[in-house]
């Protein structure tokens, strides 16, 4: 009473619409952080996830949300960027598991994080969060401890911040859990779970395909967690 | 004759518009690399270079060009990308060796390496070249070699190429060289270097302020050199 708390630390998180970055920023919320949220329209064919990250980052209580163009259709080379690619659909768990798809989106994730990074070092974050996961993935190369590492590598040499002493860390807190329980944990966090898109080729009213890899990812998740995805009511 | 030349490698340039990064295209050009030019508009203050650039990458016989834009406004915390900041002017070499300056612009060469290398890989290139230089430079953090080399680790991490064996490498050829060898390079690879724009804050025909820091290093580089700047007639 009368003094005022301590402010709290800010940090920078990816809010991609889906289940698993919104897990990540309710996580970074939970530890204290202000969050400041960042979504990248980069024309992916799922577009409709960047509505739902509008949504989350106001029922996460983020402090911001900012959402940035960068049209990725000038590279292309993946499913998600270029419709001319057929997406991959109704794959079993060894398919997927088999080798890099094509809805990997080339340095995707790189490029996420320098946002992130050009983002935070002007907001006095030293702290990123982003929702990579290596166990029940889609093979994609930036969503493994090695590529996390290594940016975080790079981005201390690469700024102010990290090159004047102050640490940044990249916070990848989902890296190592399964599926079924980033749903376990999606739902203790209050996460609001129904609104979350995994999908890569919704329905105009954001119904899930149920075929994409991400789908079935999605739903084996929540069969073993033994919950129903809110998402499908 | 009758037998078709070998087809050649393909490398992603990064093309400011400036002296460093169009000899740094001239060179990977005689390497015999087939060069494909990438120009990010990041809603710098200097935006002229732009055009500089689409005219470079023709002179350069570019393969290619392509011009991106992130409007990293988003961001700010640079002189070059907030126009409340002042930009410095003025300065004599010890000051700008000082520190980092206010033209800094947060991981900004994190950025546009992972635009080049999102382009990179549907290109079938496994070579990318940036002009950084850290010698005669701004102190920017991002134009040393330990950031070149982690951020080439980062690469072969990041993407299907480097997991799957076939080694991304990122050439910053100008990295140890003083401005006055660049100047004398430039000219001897045929650099149209009265097209290439130095200057933070040009005048709208294109004329140099001559007091900002990139006009200051290239002004001893050119005088250096023994050589009269074309940019100035």
């Amino acid at each position: 009473m009368g003094r005022s708390a301590p402010r709290a630390r800010r940090a920078v998180a990816l809010l991609s619409g889906g289940l698993d970055s919104a897990t990540t920023a309710a996580l970074a919320r939970r530890e204290g952080f202000d969050v400041h949220a960042l979504t990248v329209r980069y024309c992916q064919r799922h577009a409709l996830e960047i509505d739902r990250a509008l949504e989350l980052a106001r029922s996460l209580g983020a402090a911001e949300h900012r959402v940035v163009d960068v049209d990725l259709r000038f590279a292309g080379g993946s499913a998600l960027t270029d419709e001319t690619i057929g997406l991959p659909r109704g794959r079993d768990d060894a398919a997927i598991a088999a080798g890099i798809p094509a809805t990997y989106v080339p340095a995707r994730n790189t490029l996420l994080l320098s946002l992130a990074l050009s983002w935070a070092e002007p907001l006095g974050a030293h702290d990123l969060f982003i929702g990579v996961n290596a166990v029940d993935y889609s093979g994609y190369p930036d969503c493994r401890p090695a590529f996390v590492e290594a940016f975080e590598r790079l981005a201390n040499l690469a700024t102010r911040e990290g090159v004047e002493g102050r640490r940044i860390r990249v916070h990848a807190p989902l890296i190592g859990m399964t599926k079924a329980a980033i749903v376990r944990l999606a739902v203790e966090l209050g996460v609001d779970v129904g609104r979350t898109l995994s999908c890569y080729d919704p329905a105009a009213d954001g119904r899930p395909c149920g075929a994409c890899d991400a789908c079935v990812l999605r739903t084996r998740g929540f069969a073993e967690a033994g919950l129903r995805d809110p998402a499908l009511d």
